[in-house]
């Protein structure tokens, strides 16, 4: 099948990470589609002096009137982001009968109901996973996932600067501005913060999500902010004896008459596990009238997981235009792709928790550590709460990164010693969660 | 545009959970469509004898096949169940060039791979969202949301009865068989309870997630399972010695090699928010390589979760049916729902906590209490941390729920006070989360 032809338009970071997708993960992304997701130009003030990846064959020019009208680009990645060129870059695409996807909040915010109702006018598809929460599906989630529900209710992280803030100021008990100081050296606060710490970041957002939860448009200005800046560690430590945190809190709340939205810094019970998102991170809580509470969490920001919903579109986008029904495209194997085989779980390498019940005796430990070595397994601690009877001992060893199959045969040559109970309890330890 | 009509077959659990869904949710349903989604038919053992949604004109039977070859229905939802009658079910939809909606994890994990392929071959749609994790449109996730990244593990809870009976174990001290026995008697394990505790049933849902997350065709008896039997209340005063807790994890990890993958109870950090996953509930933790960390979370079965997922797989086959490019129908407003009209904040209704400065002097709470009692708002706590200055004296007041209206008025009113050295700082709490 003819491979879809991409036009990317702005080389910030999420273009950056897209384009390192496409080039990457190339060939895992033409596995599932069936055909090749090719670039065929690319555009950015800064396209002739900027290190690229090789792209034989691809345009790359300064003016982005070249990408739209190139005739073997099939799809527009609008990357620029703001109101201005970008809006032209969209009109012009869709006018010119190409699909489009865009990064870009400000816009959709404004104007999505237009742009979707220009891009229907024009037969073209408009993808927009990433202009909210970064590597969050969340669009995907509210327009397939959970569409049959009736959303009662939406709240989110949606802004990493006030979400590290916050953190640091929780965590560290610093002041708001010494925090935000750090922030921007450190490149998590733009040199202008106001967007992000007076909370018009977070609005246009929930602008976004408010509107496709509800079927209802929501401007920006309908919905009433608040930013962090009058958050102080002392209001932590209040808090905190209320067993709350603080977050900055979008919300959006179906009552019987409409809507009650806000974006402002609100308290939260520690208990619920959106207290547990902290740093840069984003998440969406939905309550749904009929599937209840569902929670997403991941990356609200950085080149390459915001590239993924870049790039995620773009497949979408392109099974639509050579499929026509998307969903008929097997989500299961296709059959070619190698090293993704079951393997023996033998080959596992991982901590492992073995728990013992023994009958006390001398020398116990000693000949298990023994056992243990034999196999090239390292002891990480032994541990014995206190008060078990002698007689049906319990106690734990925890090793170090181990292969399975090891542990397995020290746990069969344990099991067979004549002061053990029962054979050992071996459980992995999931150090990478 | 023309209904699009349902045959439902099977009113179990989720046969139940959709058609109360597509009954009372059918306005928003049809809204968000263009169209109406109808239910044309019903087969169940007990469709006589069931009381009933009032579905005037509905075809009710107790053969199947009168589902599948009645002429109006162009979407089956398979939710019977198991491989034989729900097996004959889907191919005789298939073969009637019906699409295909089912919430059957057993038949996908097996024979996937050839019902897609017939699906493909007839021209039709096959959907499988209730399949696992009920309410977690982890198969919308996998398939659109971050199908541009490269998956290199994921981590699930895939048994809410394992997770209930572990979270038990953990909370109570009680052992395996009494958490068992109660959750019997409360309907949260089956009379036999094999398939859940000895891990079964997680393993066809890790089978079938393995296989969209990674491309390749993964059958439950690749999978190393071990159920939860033998964990008991020691294993958990261990584990939280180490930090850890205990969970039924299904894991599916890519090695340079193949996939490792199990099913066993596993101990993971505490500190991650995988550990706040409690009784009945899911969660999905997925690395990519790009996106790196996002998460999933929400109820793994239920009648109306697991219902929002088979009525949003009808949701998305039927805009497939109709539309073509069903991305190209606007996820937002369609401009003609009522009752969802962005409101003034002043109507919210929330728990706030107020947070005063204060130059110390005597009456000062008098004069606070007054004023909030005057405005009809009642105080839920009053709180002083030790040691503060008189000259700048933090307390703070929370109060029970109170509109944002009188909360607004009776913050301008004591910040005219002459010992408030600046406006009171009032942030909602959010108990709803």
């Amino acid at each position: 099948m003819k491979p879809v032809k991409i036009g990317v338009i702005g080389l910030g970071n999420v273009g950056t990470g897209t384009l390192t997708i496409l080039t990457e993960n190339a060939r895992n992304l033409a596995e599932k589609l069936g055909f090749p997701l090719e670039v065929a130009a690319i555009c950015s003030p800064r396209v002739h002096t900027r290190e690229l990846p090789a792209l034989p064959g691809v345009l790359k020019t300064t003016e982005w009137r070249e990408v739209v009208n190139h005739p073997d680009v099939e799809v527009v990645a609008e990357l620029v982001g703001g109101t201005g060129t970008a809006r032209e870059i969209v009109d012009a695409a869709i006018a010119a009968g190409k699909s489009v996807v865009t990064a870009n909040k400000e816009m959709l915010a404004l104007s999505g109901v237009e742009l979707w109702q220009a891009a229907a006018s024009a037969g073209v598809s408009l993808a927009m996973e990433a202009s909210v929460a970064g590597g969050i599906p969340i669009h995907t989630v509210l327009r397939d996932g959970i569409s049959g529900d009736r959303i009662d209710t939406l709240f989110g992280i949606l802004n990493g600067t006030c979400n590290y803030i916050l953190t640091e100021i929780e965590q560290k008990g610093a002041a708001f501005g010494d925090v935000l100081a750090e922030a921007q050296r450190l490149g998590y606060a733009e040199a202008d913060p106001t967007a992000d710490v007076d909370g018009f970041d977070a609005r246009s957002k929930l602008a976004i999500l408010a509107g496709l939860a509800f079927g209802q448009r929501v401007l920006p200005a309908q919905i009433f902010t608040e930013g962090i800046r009058r958050v102080t560690p002392l209001d932590f430590a209040y808090a905190h004896t209320l067993k709350h945190t603080i977050r900055l809190i979008c919300a959006a709340r179906r009552t019987p008459t409409g809507l009650l939205l806000s974006v402002r810094p609100s308290l939260i019970p520690q208990s619920t596990i959106m207290a547990g998102v902290t740093g840069a991170y984003n998440a969406v809580w939905v309550k749904g009238h009929y599937g209840q509470d569902t929670f997403y969490y991941g990356r609200g920001a950085g080149a390459q997981p915001t590239g993924v919903a870049v790039v995620s579109d773009l497949v979408r986008v392109a099974r639509e235009l050579r499929y026509g029904h998307p969903g008929r495209l097997s989500p299961f194997a296709h059959g070619t792709l190698t090293g993704a085989e079951p393997l023996p779980i033998e080959q596992l390498k991982s901590s492992y928790y073995l728990r013992f019940r023994v009958k006390d005796a001398p020398g116990i430990i000693a000949k298990l550590a023994g056992i243990l070595a034999g196999k090239g397994i390292s002891i990480d601690a032994v541990l014995q709460l206190p008060n078990e009877p002698k007689d049906d001992l319990p106690f734990v060893i925890t090793v170090e990164p181990a292969e399975e199959g090891a542990i397995r045969a020290a746990v069969a040559e344990m099991a067979a010693l004549d002061f053990v109970i029962e054979p050992p309890l071996a459980l992995p330890m999931e150090k990478g969660l």
